[in-house]
Order: C-alpha cells, then structure tokens, then sequence
C-alpha cells in the first residue's frame, strides 16, 4: 500500500479494464484511492488476482475485499454453470441483456462503496460503468446512476447530518472502448495485468471468442495494437 | 416452509418487534412472503434464531439467509465492541444518531432484497422502517425510501426490460411503537418470539435499559400490558 495525500475516494475494482482504467484516472484526479473488490463466487479466481495486481500497479491507500453472497439467489453465467456466449457479433452482443448479468449487482456493489465511504470519510466514489458496450445492463447507464447518487444523497450520517454531498463518478461511461483504453495507455496502465474474459483455460488464459475478449482484441486492433493478454499467450 | 398462494413479495426480517409486525401486515395483505434476514457479525446470536422463529411462526414461503462482511469497515456498537448507551429518556435517544447505527445497512439491505425480488420476479418488497423511534437514522426516513424506490426502478430487468415497477412497502413508517404492537396483536403476532435487546445477557434475556428495551418496554405499558418478553423473565 501507498500513502499517497489528497481527497479519499473509493474507487470498484473488479480487475478488468475498465476497473483499471477508472482507478488509474481517479489517482490522476488526485485522490487518495481506496480500492473495493468483491468476491462474489466468481468461477474465475484470476478475476481477483488481477484486482491485486492492479491495485498493486496503480497504487492505492487501501484495498477493501469484501466476500458476498450472490450465488445464494443469483443467477448468471458469471457465478453459475451457464454456457458463457461465444463469437457472437456487435448487434447480437447489444441486441440483448447478455446471460452474464447478475441481478442488481451494481446496486449492491455501490450500496457496500457508499458504506465504505462514510466510515473513511469520503464522498466520491468511481465506478466504471460503461453504457456503449454493456447498453443492455440497466445499472450501467447514466439514468441508474444518477438516481442512486440521488439516494446516496438521503443515505447516510455524513450526506444528512454533516451536510456532504455524495459523488458517483463514471468517467468512461460513454466512452468506447477504444476511448477507454487509449485513456488508460496516456495513464499508464498495464493492460498486460488486467483480466477480462468470460471463459479462461484452466490457467486463466483468455477464451478470445466471448464478448468481453472480442471487444477488447477489436479495440486494440482499432488502436493498431495487440491486446497484450492475447500477446502475451502466444509470445 | 409454507406453500401460501398470492403475490410474491420480499420481507427483510431482523427477528426485531418491527419487522415480525411487518410481516404479519405483508401476509395479511396477502403476499407469498420470501422472508430475508441477514448475519452482518452481530453480538447476539439470539437475534438471528428469533428471525428463524418468527418466520415459522407467521408463515413464509422461503427464508433467504445472506451472510455479509459490514464488521470490515464498519462502525457499531451492533458490531463492534461499543458501550450500548442505556437509560436514556426519549430526548436523548432522539436527538442524534444512535452509536448503533450501521453505515448505509438500510441500502445494503434493500440491495439484496431487490436482487432477490428479481430472482424470484416480485416487485414487492417489505421493510419495517420506523421514521418515529429512529428519527436518527438517514436510512429510516421517507425520502430514503422514495429515492430507494426511484433507483431500483431503474435499476433491473424487471423493471427497465419488461416494463415492471418496484415498491418498497414501509408499514410502519410513521407509526409509533404503541400503533405497531396494537397492528401486530391484532394480526395474531406472538411478541415473546421477538428480540429487540442491544446488550442481552449470556443467554439472550433483554437488559431491560438499552434504546430498544425501554422503547417496547414503555410501548406495552402503554397498552396495559407487560412486555411478553419481560414476563417471560420474570416468571
């Protein structure tokens, strides 16, 4: 852990690109970051080695892990045994809220952040929500987010009492994913660190075929770059 | 488990005087109640088994327990080792936000119960919230519950996707302590299965001086009655 000064923040951290991103733009912000990650069941562990890797990358005052339940009641290909989608193209990955949503995950995950903040006294949390390629998830798009800062705002001792307001910041939120990651690349960030894919081999190699590896191997090829996940496989 | 007929809805159920009533007010309307109760590390395991009484008692179709992590960043005499404040009058209980207050619990709680709701395709969801004896509480009030209610209706499947909207049902919102016990004996609910008791001794018999003891305590003398919680004691 670093003890970098400046206002705190909370910043989610799943240990994907965005994630990644988020962080690294809001230590450019200036804050002094704190970072959440979940352990939700995952099938994936690789998903939360990569959160520490970047955590550990990126720097930040603090990580949180906090272990939740999700699979008691949830259902998605992302915590249960469903057949992750494969080689499916731009309209068919936007046409539908895909097999990998997890009920009111976000919902969930900002109600802990919001928790998160009040006792360190923060009053701006990150979350890298993106509405261009997951537009079928109704908790990343801008309307959802608004309305919980709005709810955040009535929530808590700090925001009633002591007279805070609550920040939700979303700064990729419509940006795509080329966007995302020529920001991140002017940052910093290691891309080789994070985790993306649906559906690793046993070694947490990248599927290359589900939505979530398809959008980023096409962004970095848009960008005249190789995703270095993929290059990294076959070097 | 009981098989009732009936519109599904979620009762989140602590095992409290609160949210046992709420409950009965939630079957009476005629709802399949899925009965949600939560284990955040509190002190007092009774607390817990009166939940699993309670809900036998009244009748569920589903009792949904969720195991969540507040004791890593949270603050609370509920959770932590705190002095429980005892014999206050009802100024002093009114006047500030109580030490037992659990950072965003009620946005936590909500979270997951709106998970739940989607799972199981409710879109009731039942809370025993009570703006009168917790006037402290940011997470107890109306405007609260109204923002809640906004950002779930944004914030799933449910209810962007298929056009369905959510309601959180607040019974007991502005009812005093002796309205709510007066509803729950006239719904047949039996109160010597309750807990309410911050600060019970090794075997789970009230303090009969904490915040939440003397609010029932007073409540039923009100009515003439004796706390059947009290009698029990003292038989």
């Amino acid at each position: 852990m670093t003890t970098h000064q400046g206002q705190p923040a909370i910043v989610l951290l799943s240990g994907g690109l965005d994630s990644a991103t988020t962080l690294a733009i809001a230590r450019d912000a200036g804050h002094a970051c704190h970072a959440m990650s979940f352990d939700y069941g995952q099938r994936h562990r690789v998903e939360l080695d990569a959160a520490r890797r970047i955590a550990e990358s990126i720097g930040v005052n603090a990580h949180q892990w906090v272990t939740i339940d999700l699979r008691a009641f949830g259902r998605s290909a992302l915590t249960d045994e469903i057949t992750v989608p494969k080689d499916r193209d731009a309209t068919q990955m936007a046409e539908a809220i895909p097999v990998t949503y997890v009920p009111a995950r976000n919902t969930i995950f900002l109600s802990y952040a919001l928790a998160y903040a009040e006792v360190i006294g923060a009053t701006d949390i990150y979350i890298g929500v993106n509405a261009v390629d997951y537009s079928g998830y109704p908790d990343c798009r801008p309307q959802f987010i608004t309305a919980f800062q709005a709810m955040a705002n009535l929530a808590t001792r700090a925001t009633v009492g002591d007279g805070q307001r609550m920040t939700i910041h979303t700064p990729l939120i419509d940006w795509t994913k080329r966007q995302i990651i020529t920001r991140g690349l002017e940052l910093g960030v290691d891309y080789g660190l994070t985790h993306s894919c649906y559906d690793p081999d046993a070694v947490g190699h990248p599927c290359e075929r589900c939505d979530a590896c398809q959008l980023r191997i096409m962004a970095f090829s848009e960008l005249g770059m190789k995703d270095p996940l993929i290059a990294s496989q076959t070097a």
